[in-house]
């Protein structure tokens, strides 16, 4: 077990109307608000004239940046960052899913420095300051709305790169369940898998656990197995939603993480992909993590999967270890491809073995992915592989 | 399920030598430290030593209130509060259990008013402000070292009061699993009582739950049952002090609790119990809590019960739901008084029914405790009756 330091002070709005106490945060931060948004839903759906409301309520004067894609891109936050340099921009609000979250908090580091904002991936520049930034959140998945990280892809070098950094926490955030009931079956279904693969890139490590936190782990794991379901069937249930919208929280605001530094296998696999065919993150995780974990599975460790079938899906115990491991697996695809719909394979998707060798090799950076279990790159070709 | 705000920013230094943190935070916050501990064992240990190194290296001056006491008085709070404003204190340092964090965090709050300290309870006199509060922890128990609150005594008019206030928020907490090896099985036993009775007293809620927080809550009560057995016969284990430390802060630092807004039951019984005969809080509430829990179960709530006993203590889920939550509660009995060895009824230590009508009305208040099950103090005498 590794010494850590837990120190996550975002404060959080969390329920139905919480975005109605967004003027009195405002109010802390300035004058001058950049408002961060995707493809216009916010529009249609009514809550960017709340936004404007609050904004307004707070004597606030408001610039947009809108059109942030999904893996939001790094002319995206180039052009945040020009406007928060011309127009003196106090604080950012980004309202979206995490695709919006990530873009806005790099926006609010690269408003602080004088270099292109990409070179925060291509030369890892350092992070010293940023913007303030406050978020209400549209879509259950990413964390982003309570941890210092944001991935961006540049589409010229055909990367995509997650990045934490302390001066990207978001200062507030508004979490209001009712504001996914529109979130479709899909993305829904993506974000479910999304969270999950957030929790098991900690709970399958190779260090020492805690026993309290793989406890957590496997709570929110049930929640969302729970409720994903819930939330596909019934896209309004507020229980559903509320349950999904604080576990996708809490899978990756560094809690469940404590000391462990052992690095994430399943995203940087998936980054690669993402970044070659822009399919969503939560897909190609879902895609992704069955196999992984069919590829890791030894004699060794075997009593984590055993741990996790028992916990999570109520396995029968007495089975045999490598029974019930090979059926934790089972189920976890049962519930991705099935429960909530998700294509199962590369090839469904439109992906063939083109561009596996590059990919792993990419995802590597070179040498290995140094995860629960070491993969290099053949390795990673060979789960590439059983995903077709 | 009620709308909640979630905002917990105390900065956390977990594992061995954590304490080696502590000169770099000292420094963000002035140069007078008022040090604050209680009967000496910290010095006895070598901790003292290494604290006051750390202060050295801080470059800060050091003043001291020793004595503090279990069930602190207000009479400590007083002396901290004149050596604060004597010498201008600028950062208060608390190296203690919970009884040396609540002292602390009421002398952080006394040192900015005119009025005398105990007014904060009489009265209720507004919290504004407070000297920031930094904590070295040495008992798993209370959460003190990451919430805003703080329980008080009063030998005079036999009070002990309890209560929240958002400015004595430690701004750091240093939480040293192996400066708890030397606790007694006795102070053991008492603090794993008291972290599963913070825990029930939110489990067991009148209010809609959030699933999610239920499987945490689940969690830490596994965790404390499971590791407060390995701590009371293996003291130097790292991994069960770790696993009670990290649950006892969780357990009542606002997350599990989220928008739950009933009243606790237990503790407001034990503070009337240790207001008089001055018995360790935790034992107070291990023998108070399995006959709360009998005396308000009834057929509309057993299903709370039923989820508990399934999930905490693995009963057999096929039994008749009655039969689930009386098993529980023995279950819940059998940890407390058997595997923790703690004294199992108010006889044994020396408690008799004399003050139990006056108790039973001062802990509602005069009214009652709008709690899981609504207790009048003629429930509450016959709660106390059933610890005899």
């Amino acid at each position: 077990m590794n010494n850590f330091i837990y120190d996550v002070p975002t404060k959080v709005y969390f329920g139905e109307n919480a975005v109605s106490n967004l003027h009195t945060e405002l109010k802390n931060y300035g004058k001058k608000v950049l408002l961060c948004y995707g493809g216009g839903s916010i529009k249609k759906s009514g809550l960017y004239d709340t936004i404007i409301d609050e904004i307004t309520k707070a004597g606030s004067e408001v610039f947009e940046l809108s059109g942030i894609e999904p893996n939001p891109r790094i002319d995206s936050v180039r052009e945040g960052v020009k406007i928060c340099k011309e127009q003196n921009i106090d604080v950012l609000l980004a309202v979206g899913g995490g695709s919006t979250l990530d873009a806005t908090k790099w926006i609010s580091a690269g408003a602080k420095v004088e270099h292109d904002a990409w070179d925060f991936f291509s030369q890892w520049a350092d992070v010293d300051d940023a913007l303030p930034v406050l978020t209400v959140l549209t879509l259950s998945a990413t964390g982003s709305e309570m941890n210092c990280g944001g991935v961006i892809s540049n589409p010229e070098t055909k990367d995509k790169i997650g990045r934490l950094a302390r001066p990207l926490l978001p200062k507030a955030s508004f979490l209001d369940p009712t504001l996914t009931y529109s979130v479709s079956k899909y993305q829904t279904a993506c974000g479910c898998a999304d969270i999950i693969s957030h929790i098991l890139e900690v709970y399958f490590a190779p260090e020492k656990d805690m026993y309290m936190l793989d406890c957590v782990m496997e709570g929110l794991l049930k929640t969302v197995i729970k409720y994903g379901e819930v939330a596909i069937n019934d896209p309004c249930n507020y229980e559903a939603r509320a349950n999904l919208m604080w576990a996708s929280t809490w899978a990756i605001n560094t809690f469940v993480k404590a000391g462990k530094a052992h690095e994430w296998s399943c995203h940087p696999l998936e980054h690669e992909l993402s970044a070659i065919y822009d399919i969503t993150h939560g897909l190609g995780l879902a895609i992704l993590t069955p196999r992984f974990l069919s590829y890791c599975l030894n004699e060794e460790n075997v009593d984590k999967y055993v741990q996790f079938g028992i916990n999570v899906f109520d396995i029968d115990k007495n089975l045999p270890p490598m029974e019930i491991a090979k059926l934790s697996i089972e189920k976890l695809s049962g519930f991705f491809f099935n429960t909530l719909g998700l294509q199962s394979s590369f090839t469904q998707v439109g992906i063939n073995s083109e561009h596996f060798k590059i990919m792993a090799h990419k995802s590597c950076e070179g040498e290995c992915i140094n995860g629960f279990v070491k993969l290099y790159p053949e390795d990673v070709e060979k789960i590439f592989e059983m995903c077709l």
